[in-house]
Parts: C-alpha cells; structure tokens; sequence
C-alpha cells in the first residue's frame, strides 16, 4: 500500500527512487556499497537499504552483504519495451542484408526526448571509441539518424528543439550554430537522406535514411556506418545511399502493414512529446 | 518519503509494482488502457493509474490520454546492466571476428536463475522462429550455453536446480529426464563444449563452449548456432568448434584482466545464489 505521503498529487516518489537507484550503477560504478548508492543517489542511507533490498529481493540486484550490482534479470525492463513494438524485429533481417551487401555496420534508431536512441544493429568491425548497444544514446543533432527524424519535426517542434539544445562540437565537424543546422536540416528533408561526416567523432562517417510510417511521418531512422579512411562522402552516395534507401523503404512498407498499436507507438515523435 | 505502510519489513512493494507495470507491457500487450494495465497487474484502477502517470512523468510511459505504451528510455535501465559489466564489450569484437569465419550467428549468455540470458550477440541469417535480443530468456537445460554452464556448478547447486527446473521437451530431441541431463552435464564438463541439436527448437543445431574467470570458474559462454539442414553435428565439431573454443578462451583472458568489480559479477555463478 502507498500512503498519502508517497503518492502526493498521483505521483509515486518511491518508484521515481528505485528507478534511478537501478540507474545509478553504471561502467563507472559497476559495484556500489550502500553509503556509495546513497551518494549517488542523493537518498538517506537508510533509504538507500529499503530500494537496494527491494531490489535484491526482486531478482534485480545482486549483494555480498557488503557491495551491491546489477544482476541481468535487469535487461527484461528493457525487453520489455523491445518485444512490445515491431520495429526492431522487422528492422533486423533487412539490417542483415544490408550489412551482408555494404559490409559496414547498419542500425536503426528512434527520436526519445533530444536524443536517438538504437533500437536494432548489425555491427561489422568497431570503429566508433565507445561500444553501441541497443539501448545506446547519442545526441540526435550530431548524427545521421538524428537528422532524418529532426528533419521531419512541424516547425513548431523543430524550433522548440532548437532552442534548448546544447549544440556542443563532439568531432571536429560538428554543426554548432542552430541556424546552420537549420538549413542543413531543409536541405536533409528536400533530398531525403543525410549523410554526417566527422560530427560526432573524429573519423566517423554515417548515412541515414528515414523510416516513414503509414501516414508518411517519419518514425525511425536507418544507417550506414564507416571509417572515414575507408569511404569518402563520394563513395558513401554511390555506394551506400542506394541500398540503404531500399533498406528504409521496405522496412517502412513492412511496419504499414504491422498492427498499428505495435507499429512504433500511433504517433509520429514530435519533440515536444518526448520531454 | 515512503510510508511505514509501503515499506514495512524493509520492502518498498510501490518499487515492485511500478517495475511489474513495466513488464506488463510486451508482444502481446504493446499499448493498454489503464483498465488493461490493473488487470494484468492485478492492481487497483487507482493504483495503477498513480504508477502509469510516474511512468509518463519520468519519461518511460507515454499516452494520449487514453492508451499507455512503453518509450524507448525504458532501453536506459537494461542498459544501465550492459555498461556496468565488461564482459558484452569484451566479446563483441571476438563474436564479430568468429562470425566473419564461420558465417553463423554468435551470441555470449549468462545464467540468470534458471535461465540464460543473451548479453551479447552477432546475428546473421535468421534460423529461429522468435527473435533473439540482447536480453532474450530461454530455459538453460536446452540450450547449449545453458549445458557449459550448468555444467560447472558445483554438486549441491545442480541438485538444487535438477529437483526444481520442468524439464518440458521444446524441440523434438529434448532431454527430459534429469538422470540423463546430469549424465550429459558431466560429459560436457568433460569434454569442455556442449553440442545441442534440435532440443530448444526443430531444425536449431548451436554448439557452445565455456568463458572462464581467472578463478577458473565458468561465468558465461559462447556460441555458434546453425540450421540443422546446413550444419550436421559432425560439420560443428570439425568446422566450427576449433574457432569456438580459441573464442572463448580469448574471451576469458581478456576478462581476466578487466577490473574485478566489471568483469561479470565478482562470484562465480551458482543456481542458488540467483533465485
């Protein structure tokens, strides 16, 4: 039972805790005694114990009476979301062809808040510094995929966005000013894919093409990625652009006829959903 | 603040219950009104519309009002397990270098309860009926990760798992009798590498051998599935087993030296620790 206290205005102060207690372990802090989780967490030490048993009683963390870690049973939270929509099962047979034809690493990723969030993946060999996953984050402005699904925002949306992000330089190309962005972003919706070179890390180069849903707003994103030694931008529009475009549209086509409910989620990302 | 009520014997049951509401979205229920979400939660309507508006409000729920979905930030807490353990970094580039050889799919499992759980995987073409993700479940008995694994519990512990798990037959060769699972296991144990044909599902051949910590104890495996129509067990042993086992044993030296705390968990995995 929750009481008045917990449960103030509808809304459930203990389970926004344990959340971010399950949050609070990362590549950093793979293992945490409780003064460690209470710190991080910025909860009482005493608090701190009620979440972490809770959780170790629910299969979902792992203890030696003295350290505390995530145990795998973790990963069924986000199953959950991976097995309640279509998308990522339609997305990987068509990744794999993909892949099997450019011999470069492909993904698919969906807008959530200012960010792009990777849904499906088939990796080649690894070229970024930091290991992607489903489940992986990137700021949307800074990435091919990112740009496909921003470029589809109303301009309500897109404004919006645009004067709340960071526009921080992440490779040595990044776009940086909103206007500039901006006009990149036009010219992305007129030509109907976009192809980033070196803005989110030195010696990336990636094509995206958009996912559109029925209704033709665009709900997800595809790409192609590689080594900037290995593909000139030259080479990326002759040799990646044409199987990655039928890639998108067949997955598109595919997620049509996909129960509507499971599609992705019935409506089209806005930006100021997602917040 | 949590109430005395909420969190008596030091269990906080509104963290059980948001984490249910969570999982009760999934393939067959990817959108539920909130009439829907207290059925399948078992909650009251009033209960379970203060967890569905925690959810939305923290950005891991979304609706129109009417239906509730998951968003994908509910991917960050699964992730939050991935990036605090070095071993599905560790093996992705030793999964994709086995892949190019062989040409089948790799994955790498650990044992969660009486499951294996997916943490890493390089898919090719698809032989299973469902799709495997990184955090897909299946019972550890009729699987090849699962056998490498259980094989290297420790007597009490496979008891303890034997007299507890329904041995159901999945796939048409099955072990269903635990006398002839223990006798497998202590084969497997012997030979050090497991061959499963056709028992997860019909036409499914995986072969898998055991990833160890620098303890010597087995804390995960990898493996190599095939088609049955593609690959007979003598094929596996010859062609695919050589690889598999220079995997692994990379694998495990890489962890060895990882940080303790990241390597998987700092205790070996034994059935009854998980449950």
């Amino acid at each position: 039972m929750e009481s008045v206290s917990d449960t103030s205005g509808g809304y459930v102060q203990s389970l926004a805790r344990g959340l971010m207690v399950i949050r609070a372990f990362n590549e950093s802090n793979p293992e945490m005694t409780l003064s460690e989780v209470a710190r991080a967490t910025d909860l009482s030490r005493a608090a701190a114990r009620r979440f972490l048993h809770t959780l170790v009683h629910l299969g979902y963390v792992w203890t030696d009476g003295r350290v505390f870690a995530l145990t795998p049973r973790v990963l069924e939270l986000g199953f959950a979301y991976l097995s309640s929509v279509s998308l990522p099962e339609i997305a990987q047979p068509y990744l794999e062809r993909l892949v099997a034809e450019v011999h470069e690493s492909a993904s698919v990723s969906v807008l959530d808040g200012a960010d792009i969030v990777y849904v499906a993946r088939v990796p080649t060999s690894r070229i970024m510094t930091v290991s992607i996953n489903i489940g992986t984050r990137f700021p949307a402005y800074a990435t091919s995929m990112g740009r496909v699904i921003l470029a589809d925002l109303d301009p309500a949306a897109l404004d919006g966005y645009l004067s709340e992000v960071d526009l921080a330089p992440l490779g040595p190309h990044t776009i940086t000013s909103p206007a500039e962005l901006k006009t990149e972003l036009a010219r992305i919706r007129e030509q109907g894919w976009a192809l980033v070179d070196q803005e989110l890390e030195a010696g990336l180069r990636s094509i995206a093409a958009p996912i559109r849903d029925r209704a033709n707003r665009v709900v997800a994103a595809v790409n192609v990625s590689s080594h900037a030694s290995r593909t000139s931008p030259e080479d990326a529009r002759r040799n990646l652009l044409p199987p990655l475009l039928e890639t998108a549209a067949r997955i598109g086509a595919d997620l049509a006829v996909a129960p509507s409910s499971r599609a992705v989620s019935r409506r089209a990302p806005g930006y100021a959903d997602f917040r």
